[in-house]
């Protein structure tokens, strides 16, 4: 059998491993016989050298049987999930997810904290007073079993070498590798028992993935290793340039989902949300045809069936309900600062990377794992790319508690904003449906 | 300024690093303020992408600059040192070092040990029962002064950074780099206060590099990073597609060393190592053309001053100088056993890397710096390329105490000769100087 150092030769040459190879790796790796060292020079060889689709299939399965898989037999059918790569302002969870299961689709919801400038719905959630993220896998199935949706975090049992995996390329430079990131989601939404995942990729500043060639790309490696695992999985690319919605920063996006769930969201959250929602819908077979599962999600929203099954799931995790109309029960940031437009103009351009690294200086994110983060703070926009406006106006709010990176969160979000003389040209939110 | 992982993507992503990244890498690692795996994806990604010329230079006065440079300001020049890449049977040092003592050359050598299938001078030196390999700087230089010769082994002060970056590529995959090979070396041998440095770049089977215009590549390195610290390299690019004379293992590569200094070796290892000596001397301008210093090396080996001059140092670094005309006083294997000739035939190829396993599998190298060495054990050929030999006549012996490995190793010397009808195309031992 080849030692681990001739498995790095061979990725490094270029030569494409084999499922087997990437057993060894992988469960080495989590019982401590491979060291971080050796890993992160595989990474890195195969970062350079480019894995196979072949090859980013076989990783995901060594990492899924790595770990347990949820025995979900006695959950009642559909199983749906969604997954996002990660936006700025990204609450459209907090949306789809009740919607779909208010329409009868079970969603066992096993999802992440945020890192960088993009947010978690696990951080999001944990903004509501009382609120448990962390429910045992049968306090877990229960709750999908009886009101179709639960969330809960990440585990040490499911796909453990994913976690080990991800801090490794974080300090190691090899984070933006498109196997990399498809067998990382891939090893845990498999592990749910589903029967059809729905992935929402971002494309554009506000994204790891910045063109809209390599989200194809990623899109069509994660659907195809759903195909190894008979999992439909299909992908929306939307754009994420500027950021999604009004708000940013955990507390702040609650309150804008609330909203949305009641009918009075920005268009562009409540149209992704809505077809997020009917896509769950549709691929979980509960509706003959995408147009009726559409007109489904938007009857639910409208109807007050989406926000009852929030507030139920929020009771049931032990918060309050009422956050959901009474936002003086989420955390409150104690100081503000408005933004103003330096010139009359039209908004070309909101950098979403700046909003959301300004949002992480005031404590709305994270660096790294270990940082704590301050649920109220954040950013408020006033106005959205396309909108025009005259100097002097209020372009955003910065909500803060420490004022320490203040003034340089203030900056980051002033240089976010580019005005142009003629309004932009209108760009899609849903740039493409790939399956 | 950048974070460490910073300089990894942009050496990821192709980008040229600057002397300042080098500095901050290295003594960062030696510090222990940057982790294995973080070295490990950088030079994992400089292998895969390449380092110019520049960053080879970089890194190699990084590593230099990290550690301590020998005050040689009281020895006198001219001081020149040689350096080979390492080969199989490779005694050449022991020969051309005294010789050019012998002319007057300053030598100061601090070597290492060997790894792999490749010998090292200072195993060599070891197996002289008494030889002290580990002389303190004071006495070190106390030797080259008075005797103009003294071998001594890598301290802790001498390129600190490289010690632990060879022992860090050795399992990650990335030794075979030009880039760091270069710096490997020249970051140890500048520190040793040269005027000039000779090279003896091996190419074939037996080294690490296989093809001539790599080697050259190597070598062109290595000269361009001594012309930036005005230290004049010279490199001879040499055959080891076979083991160079007959012997390969530590005390019965000190007795064909012995029989070389009184005229008495092999023709390619009487060749080469006068050749050395010659270009030693030089390059130490004690001579006025490279013509009349071989005459002088020649004639130093032919007088018995080269064999003196390696007696001198015998004794004056502990061991017993007798043993260069008794043999007997060096260990002696217990076992042996003959490797013969399955038919008639002209000797086509000797490899010299599986010759290299099949002693290292008998004790007389090791796999990893904490394997013990047996200095007895190893492999005297009978016969090299080109000779005639026919079906039973003896191809050469195996020297061994402990038989565990034996069958092995029988093995791999059989399958190293090839036998051919007609007798191979006579080939070049010294393929190409470069300077």
């Amino acid at each position: 059998m080849d030692r681990i150092v001739d498995l790095i030769r061979a990725k490094r040459d270029g030569e494409e491993l084999t499922q087997e190879d990437f057993e060894r790796l992988v469960n080495g790796y989590t019982r401590n016989e491979i060291p971080d060292y050796q890993m992160a020079a595989f990474l890195m060889a195969g970062y350079c050298n480019d894995f196979s689709d072949a090859e980013a299939t076989a990783l995901a399965t060594a990492m899924l049987n790595c770990g347990q898989r949820l025995d979900m037999s006695d959950v009642p059918t559909p199983r749906v999930d969604k997954h996002s790569t990660g936006g700025v302002g990204d609450k459209v969870t907090l949306i789809a997810a009740p919607t779909a299961a208010a329409a009868g689709i079970y969603v066992p919801m096993i999802t992440g904290r945020g890192l960088g400038h993009t947010g978690g719905t696990l951080d999001k959630l944990q903004s509501i007073p009382g609120f448990r993220t962390q429910l045992s896998m049968s306090e877990f199935k229960t709750q999908v079993k009886e009101l179709g949706l639960a969330f809960t975090g990440q585990t040490d049992e499911i796909s453990p070498a994913d976690k080990r995996l991800y801090a490794l390329r974080d300090v190691t430079g090899t984070v933006e590798s498109l196997a990399l990131i498809a067998a990382s989601i891939m090893s845990k939404k498999l592990a749910e028992g589903l029967g059809a995942l729905l992935l929402d990729v971002k494309v554009g500043r506000g994204s790891l993935i910045r063109g809209r060639s390599e989200a194809r790309k990623l899109a069509q490696l994660m659907i195809s290793i759903g195909r190894r695992m008979n999992v439909t999985v299909q992908a929306l690319l939307t754009d994420m340039d500027q950021p999604l919605g009004f708000t940013v920063g955990n507390a702040l996006e609650v309150m804008e989902a609330s909203q949305t769930l009641q009918g009075q969201g920005p268009p562009d959250l409540t149209g992704l949300s809505t077809e997020l929602a009917a896509r769950m819908i549709y691929l979980g077979q509960s509706s003959r045809s995408i147009e009726s599962a559409r007109d489904q999600a938007q009857q639910l929203l409208a109807d007050g069936s989406a926000i009852t099954k929030l507030r139920d799931i929020i009771a049931a995790q032990g918060g309050d309900p009422e956050v959901v109309y009474r936002f003086d029960l989420l955390p409150n940031a104690s100081g503000e600062q408005i933004v103003s437009s330096p010139r009359d103009g039209y908004i070309s351009r909101i950098n979403a990377d700046d909003i959301g690294r300004a949002a992480v200086m005031l404590g709305a994110g994270r660096d790294s794992m270990d940082d704590p983060i301050d649920p109220a703070v954040g950013v408020i926009l006033q106005s959205k790319v396309g909108d025009q406006v005259v100097a002097g106006q209020q372009l955003c709010a910065l909500y803060y508690t420490d004022e320490t990176n203040l003034p340089e969160a203030v900056q980051l979000v002033e240089d976010a904003f580019r005005l142009s003389v003629n309004p932009p040209e209108p760009r899609d939110l849903i740039l493409d449906l790939v399956q």
